[in-house]
């Protein structure tokens, strides 16, 4: 006779108490702590449980803050100029981001390709994370030219916007020239930012930004987390 | 002593082949008995190396056809008006259709609300697989309003075409409200009729069809397998 593991059992009850609105989303449930004591386990146990619930993409941990129900998924309109934090306050969120990497290397093939560049050209590379309430939504990496931008690591790493960054440093209006998406699945390092299983089905976006002229001044790849974002494009975008 | 499998090196091999321009994009492999006899191995062996060979996107079997070697990822122009299959033409790819159901029951209540159908009204269900040169690149299940459409299903069977079937219903014209996009994992159902493997990233667009008066005609859910298509959104789109 096969036994329904504990952890097992415990993530179906919470499962049911989430999906029946006892924690709501965005609610934070009780400490490993509190569960293990509910359920008469260990934390090992408890642990397990949230994992799965967790792959599920029903709870996220916060490092330091405990577990919390996902949101439902956030629309982000895909416009010319929307800019997806812009989109995370409309929607009532609390948009974040952790900056993974920001240096200057020559650019590769495709980055000189996308940003018009002559051969031998640098680009400034900025990685990060976006994130709503606590919750990771996307793996950004953002190249620009080092040449026509050169002061812009500094105004990234001090507004941590681009939008701000880019108008700082002269370009104050830019919009998406071309948008390209597809989707594919998440590699261990972004499993690891997005806080996802490996091979989770990632929402991939890659975009130029022109300047007012026409000029690039933007190459940006976003893996958007496929359970938590819907791009939304209407024919006005 | 770890052996590597007889299957993996042959699959090792023929990924090489692939990759060296011996067998190009779009060509057929030897059939199982010729590289069964090529490697010294049984028919079994060489299908789980195609196996292999076709969970990485490689390479895909048509049946009673043979195996081929993928095409590159095609880009699909999001527009207003460009339809999948005349943007398959562009690329210069045969396409095809698979029927899998026609059928007219109740709506649902999401089928109801994009549609903007009163209670009790009945949709045509139109659900299918998309092909370019004999590879399936997208599963669709497309609903319409049957009481505004009665006649549909014939035209849908005889056409093929939603476009043709459209026009012949007394629909001239008809453009894309808005489309929502997110990433989903395949379904065992969506790997089968995709040839993917189960989990396979896959780019889920829904999109509500208007005619010249703004009137919903179809609410259509295309699940695009995502190595082999390239959602491409334009400002002008």
């Amino acid at each position: 006779m096969t036994r329904t593991p504990l952890w097992s059992a415990i993530a179906a009850t919470l499962r049911s108490e989430i999906s029946g609105g006892l924690y709501p989303p965005g609610a934070r449930l009780p400490t490993e702590g509190a569960l293990a004591a509910r359920f008469g386990v260990n934390r090992h146990t408890v642990r397990h449980a949230l994992a799965a619930l967790a792959e599920d993409g029903l709870v996220h941990s916060r490092r330091g803050a405990g577990v919390f129900v996902a949101t439902r998924p956030l629309d982000y309109p895909l416009g010319r100029r929307v800019r997806f934090h812009q989109s995370l306050r409309a929607a009532g969120q609390t948009p974040q981001r952790e900056l993974l990497r920001l240096e200057t290397r020559p650019a590769d093939d495709a980055e000189r390709q996308a940003l018009q560049l002559a051969p031998g050209a640098s680009v400034h590379v900025y990685e990060g994370v976006s994130l709503a309430d606590g919750q990771p939504m996307a793996h950004f990496v953002s190249v620009f030219p080092a040449d026509l931008l050169p002061g812009l690591p500094g105004l990234l790493r001090d507004t941590g916007s681009v939008t701000e960054a880019l108008r700082a440093a002269g370009v104050s209006d830019y919009t998406r020239a071309e948008t390209r998406l597809t989707a594919i699945a998440a590699d261990p390092v972004q499993a690891l930012h997005l806080r996802l299983r490996e091979g989770a089905p990632l929402l991939r976006s890659r975009a130029v930004n022109v300047d007012a002229t026409g000029r690039p001044v933007e190459f940006g790849q976003t893996f958007f987390a496929g359970d938590r974002i819907t791009l939304v494009v209407t024919p006005d975008g």
